[in-house]
């Protein structure tokens, strides 16, 4: 049983993640690129966001790999950029389907809720849920910790 | 096909979420409380969060419905407080494993990874994915979202 009090934070990937991503725009243009929304007065527009703090956390984004400039062109104008998601960015799906579930359940009114997640294929509702390798589904009462190679404890530091 | 350009956004639940736990300090005392920490000096020996700061945290944690105060008290000490989730914040719990996920892949290196979420009852490694009503998993290239009951457009406002 791992004593948590004792786990040596230094490396936590929650706190690595929150370094990354854990600003507001941030989660917000993620959200926009995630819909195809990846143009840049059209995150203006649709985020309410100022054009200065834009610039700067699509440049961090870019920076960290998450998003990747592309060039484009409608007739008549000069070439423009667009940010869409890396697979480092699509990796955060998971981050921004779990905030809009718990916001839809915890925060929304009942009859507030503005958009479902589904299967297209058959038209179910589609949730978040923690499996095993063969996709079964684990019950909360059988999760647990492990340590993984990157585990040291406060007590006994990892051997430099 | 949603236009999402279009999408009136004043009531997002990622934004709803984000109101209520996107403050780098809530996510860590969460991530704590998930794993048995819920002294208040226990808290700051191992985040490592000033005292002020926690009090204030938790004070909206408990407003939120998301932590909840219990007394205990330990011999030859006066009665004290501990934190402990309730079922609001347990429903976060998926917001804190999937930013784990991504730390874990894309923040630290290939060997540091200190903890691994498993199956007791298996050994088996256990991590998110999207489920349909069934259980089953559902492949990305299946994904839509569909208008809920408080869908509404810019272009279209919902009748007052």
């Amino acid at each position: 049983m791992i004593d948590w009090k004792d786990v040596d934070l230094d490396n936590c990937p929650v706190v690595g993640a929150l370094d990354v991503i854990g600003d507001r725009w941030t989660m917000l243009i993620l959200r926009e690129a995630m819909n195809g929304v990846t143009r840049f007065d059209e995150l203006v527009d649709h985020i309410g966001i100022g054009r200065s703090t834009l610039s700067d956390r699509i440049k961090k984004l870019v920076g960290a790999g998450i998003l990747t400039e592309r060039t484009y062109q409608e007739t008549g104008s000069r070439p423009r950029h667009e940010y869409v998601l890396t697979d480092k960015g699509w990796g955060l799906r998971n981050v921004v389907v779990a905030l809009k579930e718990w916001g839809d359940r915890h925060v929304l009114a009942a009859d507030e809720r503005p958009l479902d997640l589904i299967d297209k294929s058959t038209g179910s509702p589609v949730r978040l849920a923690l499996v095993d390798d063969d996709g079964n589904l684990v019950p909360d009462e059988r999760l647990r910790h492990a340590p993984g190679p990157g585990f040291r404890t406060l007590s006994e530091p990892a051997s430099s």
